[in-house]
């Protein structure tokens, strides 16, 4: 399997992944996705966003146990991050099946659509339209880089836009198990010989927001220092703003988008758009960096806008033990900076848990992202074990 | 004339022109020019950079009087910087001849390709081949915004890829007048009863360099600040610290342009570049400015790279004298931040001069960029005046 998908939407060039969701990658993807479900014999129903769902037994008759994760990446992503877990949710619906093992409720196979947000800025669109965390209204009205609404790629991609809230989808879920690369070196950090797999306790609050920074287009030669209304200057001040209340918070803040207008190199910009991604352990404090930012951007003469904000977290705590059981008991446990499609669904109620794999260096969102062999081999024992417990 | 050119690569949402080298939008106005041209009974000839020659007489016999501009634009640009020269030789063709007017010597009217450098990053190609200030090797290999070179752009336009410098086209110039719209304010400011036009006596030293930050990317909630090599950081001090070295210095610095990979929420950049436009009355402190940024620059462990350096142009002043007093002896006489194709010409031994048309607000490289009607027509008499003055 991961061969097969290895080389869709791999950029020559940088060697990252560029699968923003539908886009004809993003097609073959599914495609590929719902031919290994046909080929196993599972039932692939879409939901209302166009989430896949591949079910063996019916997920009518009781809630199931659903494994899976996502395909669609960031720009210049990494390999493993949502691909890992798609495959090892495959891969352990052949190792049971393998084994003989009859499960007592249904199990499901999902692959959620958008989940990195790439295209149209906010992560999670697959969950968060069918548990209504956002409405269909503002999704089909989120703009691409190209000035094309999340509608009119829908449309372009020959499904439905009627969009939303999807009750029937989330009843069939009993408990929901996202594997994950991890995207930071915590259990690289531990003890080798223990610490290939974790379980997930909590996901940070992290939030995006939008900054505008108007200015006055003029020639670069001929318009006095003082004349100028130069955007790229707020900016700048901002970018550094971040870094700092960043550090005063105990938080992370990342500024990695950027958009000027006219962007010519003998022009002050008359416009620059960038994006703040802010995250921590503590609630409080990545509100309070935000806040303090939010009062300088406003000294700068810009704007904020939040695009998006999920509280802490925290995954089903008896479910996360009753993993760590049928894991021997000595997994370790984890919190992460990182929002998941699991998030999504704990927050809306539903019976989650995480699992993750190590991550030798650490890096994520990059080309570089890398995971051992071995370490993902665990990873589908792991979840393969857990879905037996849970299923029996 | 204004009006037929006026919808050509003028954008909807922003009311600014993208008018681009070797662009459908730049085929149709060189297809405007030409068919102007050919009404008049003009010779179109193109020399070997595909810059548009139209004389009245044989250039061959002895050098003319040439005038003209181009009609290229900046990203999201004004309607006047560039095109305005050259609808206003057009009517000084037409003028002269309803004067009966007999030239003593060859006129010519010329429209040069690529002199905003806003593609390929390099302003006045057009002047640059053709006097060989810029090698064919190096134009050529010039990228675009999306990887495609300057040699690629040529052919897909149909074009040669045969550049270089003309000699032959550059003997035929006796003389060279640019009329252009002033792209300050300082005609703005003068006596309104004096300072419709004015006659160019320099063009200050000017340069663009490239400027590479390189990150390491990785995930936006999952690395610690400490363990981030994050590029913008290194961007954004150095755009501050720009502004900075300028006002040190008495020159304008303009960071107009960057690019960022891979440029997501949720990723910190791997690598950042941004441009740097330097310019000032004084040479050396211009070079200064520079020479202190790039010194910060490397500190922050970025590079700076010199991608084109003009130094102080000086017009022939027996000709901007002569200008002055075929004008009357009262216009205002004066300096500019803003490069022209003029320049590179004066650079290379050609005698050239300018004309300046009074810009009320001063703005450009802009959708606002204005000139009066009035004015513009005083610019046409003037022009005229200036031509039968030296083709008597």
């Amino acid at each position: 399997m991961w061969a097969e998908i290895l080389p869709v939407g791999r950029d020559g060039g940088t060697g990252g992944y560029r699968r923003f969701a539908w886009t004809r990658d993003d097609h073959t993807l599914r495609e590929w996705f719902a031919g290994e479900c046909t080929r196993r014999g599972l039932d692939l129903t879409l939901d209302r966003m166009g989430n896949q769902w591949a079910w063996r037994g019916d997920p009518d008759s009781t809630p199931g146990v659903v494994i899976g994760s996502h395909l669609d990446s960031v720009p210049d992503g990494g390999a493993y991050d949502g691909p890992l877990g798609v495959v090892s949710a495959l891969a352990v619906i052949d190792a049971l099946r393998a084994n003989g093992f009859e499960p007592s409720v249904p199990l499901g196979v999902v692959n959620f659509v958008d989940e990195e947000g790439a295209r149209f800025g906010v992560a999670c669109a697959g969950s968060r339209v069918i548990t209504g965390a956002m409405t269909s209204e503002r999704a089909l009205g989120l703009k691409d880089s190209d000035g094309l609404t999340m509608g009119e790629a829908l449309s372009a991609a020959g499904r439905s836009t009627d969009i939303g809230r999807d009750d029937e989808t989330l009843r069939r879920i009993g408990t929901f198990v996202e594997l994950h690369v991890e995207q930071g070196r915590a259990l690289a950090d531990l003890d080798p010989a223990t610490s290939a797999v974790a379980v997930g306790t909590d996901i940070w609050p992290h939030g995006r927001w939008r900054l505008d920074f108007a200015g006055e287009a003029n020639h670069a030669g001929t318009t006095r220092l003082e004349d100028r209304q130069d955007a790229m200057l707020g900016y700048a001040q901002t970018v550094l703003a971040a870094r700092t209340v960043a550090q005063q918070r105990g938080c992370v803040a990342t500024m990695g988008k950027v958009v000027v207008d006219p962007n010519g190199v003998n022009a002050i910009p008359s416009q620059v758009t960038g994006w703040l991604d802010a995250r921590g352990p503590v609630e409080d404090d990545v509100r309070g960096a935000v806040s303090d930012l939010t009062a300088q951007v406003e000294e700068l003469g810009g704007t904020m806008r939040e695009e998006s904000w999920t509280g802490t977290t925290t995954f089903d705590p008896a479910l996360a033990q009753r993993m760590r059981g049928l894991l021997g008991g000595e997994a370790p446990m984890l919190g992460t900076g990182a929002g998941h499609d699991a998030g999504i669904l704990a927050n809306a109620g539903v019976s989650t848990g995480m699992l993750y794999v190590r991550n030798p260096t650490g890096v994520s969102h990059s080309p570089e992202e890398f995971a051992e062999a071995d370490d993902c081999h665990r990873g589908v024992e792991a979840l393969a074990t857990v879905v037996e417990g849970l299923a029996s």
